[in-house]
């Protein structure tokens, strides 16, 4: 692997191995504070066309664990201001000694033609492209389930709400098939189907008392409000009340289901404060989890 | 001690052991430009919902010389872009192993209620809320007094100008009251006279003349603009007249009197140059002693 | 050496020693991805009061890499929001203890009078003032000539463009001279003509295929939109059509010419892509060259 696109290429035994090394990193370098000289002298760019806290401070974090010099220009100013074309900068960094590139992008395919058009040996992890792909979300909530849920053969996970606005979706669909999931809720309104219904195991549904019956996994998503024009955002109250996630509501899923959010969570929309603070959430282990699986494929790629 | 929110609860025995902490790491490591690895592996996210420049530096610079990781996130659109909490985005950065916050925010008691809330070990320096503590500030105030005045219980200090706005002169009082000084004499506009008068060993005066008179510390303070209504800021000029410190009106005080500021300094309106810049001013002196005393904080709380 | 202000006190001697230890760091330490401990514990400081992304970024990579503490610290905010003079912020920053600032401002001579009011020991280098001097550019230009071209003294040099408004082209210019190139040819529209005409082997030329005629390296500069009236901004296409770097044009020029370019580049205005991407252009050496000549300054003033 050079670089980390999407999901769709990779085989169950690569991301097996991801899950491995990113529980590796996490017992042997995040519950004990370490930090690695490995990466020393390496320079990580987090290109953020997109503005980001979470998912930057993550992959900040995982790289300045691994000893590596990290980079964090302003891509908003840099991209606008003087006229230089994105591959123009691209190539600057390249020829500035850049290891490996971190790019999120409000459109489709940037990280993808990126790589397509690099001079040298730099790596490329998308972080999140429009609303396409977000690989390394979908590893992370990978390796979360795999830590309550042994088999992913036998799991039925149901993925809540604004499914087709969401590359954390699109990335989980294709992640959890390749893992192998027996069955894959989709619910959402009506509006936010995505189009990759009818596909081997997917049901779509468009009530969470159907959608949520019988699941191990519950995964609500972030109302993308960014990607969605202004009449067509659902009334907050309205939404919550038809597929915000609650302690009632989840009563029809298994009794030891876990809750799972990619943050940032609307709460009183998406998802009960009961539930997101409650025993069955997962939602801050997902974030934990997060760091340990960015040094995993970093490594990956550069190591 | 695990937070630093302000000094109210600390004993003149804690602050003297701060102080000499502060004065090892200023021999130590400042005067020999070292830095450690004592922090290495540990995580120091500097959360400034309040713009600052000179504060922030002296955070990320004791940080650095500390050896840890630091992380400056951008909270202004961290805080609204997405619509999460403030709570979840704690939580989040506690869950990615963040091991102390810093904290400046324009509301009073936010550090304080964020340390009500954290879910696990991670510490909190309150880097000045509203118009509420500051005490990092005082801690390096007492630290320059201390260096040029040995007997706190010997000594007149005068905080002269817009006290009633300034945590820097809550937490000053609050300190120099602690460590026993015999007299406070605050000095100040009828308007901003503020709501701790009366207190044993505190004397207000409206007049420079009378509070500055056989005083051993003279500490100016920043009209704080962004907090006094538009109609209510002074006119500069006629504040210089009566409440700027000069050295004509400096006569009246001690031959050996220190001059002090927390900056940034309003020359012309504050305090006449010449002061600033003359032999009895320390005011470059508080800005070195803020690093050295800043590492010893994060140490007592980390260490 | 001190300071980095300008080339016009260095000699051909100081400026050779410099490009030689660049060539070293080249070597040594970026071609083998290593980072140095040589400056742990100092402090670089990087005060852009103008935007940057690309000689910040240098700048950045290079302290990294000799190990430094590195702080950028948003100056626009920084110098505007609480009316604190540029000197006051200045000596806040050498009382931190500051080991070097690295300063780029849109005014002339700002690098210059800091220097000149510093209370301590603490180096500058000027990364571009104004229209005035930009010398780290100019040593990266002269790094990469010197790849290609063995003995100045037998070179012409074409700088095109909008010359009048460019540090580049005056640094370029101070030192070429300084290096004893045999010819400069200063290729630009009237209005562009700069205000050191007429000085030995230099020529002035208002067409390409005189100005190119039988040179050895070919400068293209960036048209300074920034410092220029609206009004006199040439139009994109006449303006390539005039000087506009195209193969066709560059047929005069020797076989052997190498293309330069300080970047950021405006493709199909100041130069043609073809010859941008082409054999003859060096401009992605000329930003790998950057880094370890940065590296080479910093290590003189500091080392």
């Amino acid at each position: 692997m050079r670089h980390l696109i999407d999901l769709i290429t990779l085989s169950k035994a690569t991301i097996t191995t991801l899950l491995d090394k990113a529980e590796l990193y996490k017992t042997k370098y995040l519950d004990t504070n370490a930090t690695l000289d490995a990466f020393k002298g390496k320079i990580i760019a987090n290109l953020f066309f997109e503005s980001s806290t979470r998912t930057l401070l993550s992959f900040q974090i995982a790289a300045h664990r691994l000893g590596a010099i990290v980079l964090t220009p302003n891509m908003k100013q840099a991209s606008t201001l003087k006229g230089e074309s994105l591959l123009d900068t691209i190539h600057t960094l390249e020829a500035m000694g850049t290891d490996l590139f971190v790019v999120r992008h409000t459109d489709n395919n940037v990280a993808q033609f990126i790589a397509s058009e690099l001079h040298g040996p730099t790596s490329i992890i998308n972080a999140g492209d429009g609303n396409n792909h977000h690989p390394t979300q979908a590893l992370l909530d990978l390796m979360t389930i795999r830590q309550h849920k042994q088999q992913f053969e036998t799991l039925t996970v149901a993925i809540v709400g604004d499914i087709i606005h969401s590359r954390v979706a699109r990335s989980l669909v294709t992640g959890l098939k390749i893992m192998g999931v027996k069955q894959l809720n989709l619910t959402a309104p009506k509006l936010w189907v995505p189009d990759y219904v009818g596909e081997t195991n997917i049901k779509i549904f468009n009530s969470l008392t159907d959608g949520l019956a019988d699941v191990d996994v519950i995964i609500a998503l972030r109302i993308q409000r960014e990607r969605i024009q202004d009449k067509l955002i659902p009334n907050p109250e309205k939404y919550f009340q038809e597929f915000g996630i609650t302690a009632e509501k989840m009563t029809v899923a298994k009794n030891d289901a876990i809750v799972m959010h990619p943050g940032p969570m609307n709460r009183g929309v998406e998802i009960d404060s009961q539930v997101a603070d409650g025993a069955q959430s997962v939602i801050l282990q997902q974030v934990s989890n997060g760091v340990a699986m960015r040094m995993a494929i970093m490594d990956s790629l550069l190591g």
